[in-house]
């Protein structure tokens, strides 16, 4: 019998950077019990991203900040909307390159991510915020 | 008990820029009464985008412009596929950097959008088109 | 009676290109006699995307090519992360900046693709690369 979950993570970033939750959905799916199925994931936010990326080497976060630091930079001559700092109309961009929901399907009680797949929260700005993630799931 | 309902939004665009429709999804959630659930939507073409973004200042959606308009120029030499005119390569390729398919929550019966988040077609051809977007609610 | 159904397409690239596989799941969609519902697709990789784009004129997708490999250069010098060749880390931005899955809804009996719309893999290595996409149905 088809069914749904529904719940929220609250993740605490420390300014703009990377922070994997891949986990914290993993452990909602097996509570769950749901064996087959999909997950949809929203960001509430209009700064920061969710982006499935490779877990394994840190250089390749590192080398993705650098990219999008020269793709789209901070205080660029450009932008007129400046009045919440030099980080805020950046940070929009990147969302809209990016995403802000994911659905990933559940076969066999797991998440369908391949091997090297870890989902994070892509922190756009520069200070902290505190972001939230809506995880809707539905199967059975 | 489950179930499903669908429906198409046509948003008849008067050339490049951004369109929202939040309200009209809003208002075919709360016809269908479902109280929990997730809408996905997909827009049938390839020269235009369903973006999430804040819908508070005015300014943000003329910096996307100004931004998109650099990053992919239209008329750029580096293009073949000009018969459709100017705009048309810059346009499919903005497409690609953002996205034709959302999938949202439906948290107590509402869209789990976050406070600044609104729905909108953004048109990427500089003359008017209609554009059709599907919708499709699954909950209960 | 709402139900769901899962399936595994292997792609096998010869290297950085567009592999078209609509018709792969309009086949199983078919098969499925799922009617109204929706499908989702998720590639299980993280130098690889999903996209919905044109699929008349193959010109498009050689000014795709040019237009991203002038946007993510190969070997560009900002790069840290260059162990696995120089085509590795412009492949991830490549994937960040476009999607790993997809969710087109079902209508009578057939994807809600427009006109033009064809689904493909964009292989962003240079090598060849086996490509596995998770097909989700849920539908009646």
């Amino acid at each position: 019998m088809l069914r749904q979950a529904q719940h929220e993570i609250t993740i605490a970033s420390r300014g703009r950077g990377f922070y994997e939750f891949t986990d914290e959905v993993a452990l909602l799916l097996r509570n769950s019990k749901i064996q087959t199925g999909q997950v949809t994931l929203h960001l509430q936010h209009t700064s920061a991203s969710l982006l499935i990326q490779e877990n394994a080497d840190p250089e390749v976060r590192c080398d993705f900040e650098r990219f999008f630091s020269r793709l789209v930079p901070d205080g660029d001559s450009l932008f007129e909307h400046t009045a919440e700092g030099d980080d805020d109309m950046p940070a929009h961009l990147r969302t809209a390159l990016t995403a802000v929901n994911l659905t990933i399907p559940i076969v066999s009680g797991r998440l369908a991510l391949g091997t090297w797949q870890g989902i994070y929260l892509w922190e756009h700005r520069t200070h902290p915020h505190r972001r939230h993630v809506i995880v809707h799931f539905i199967g059975e």
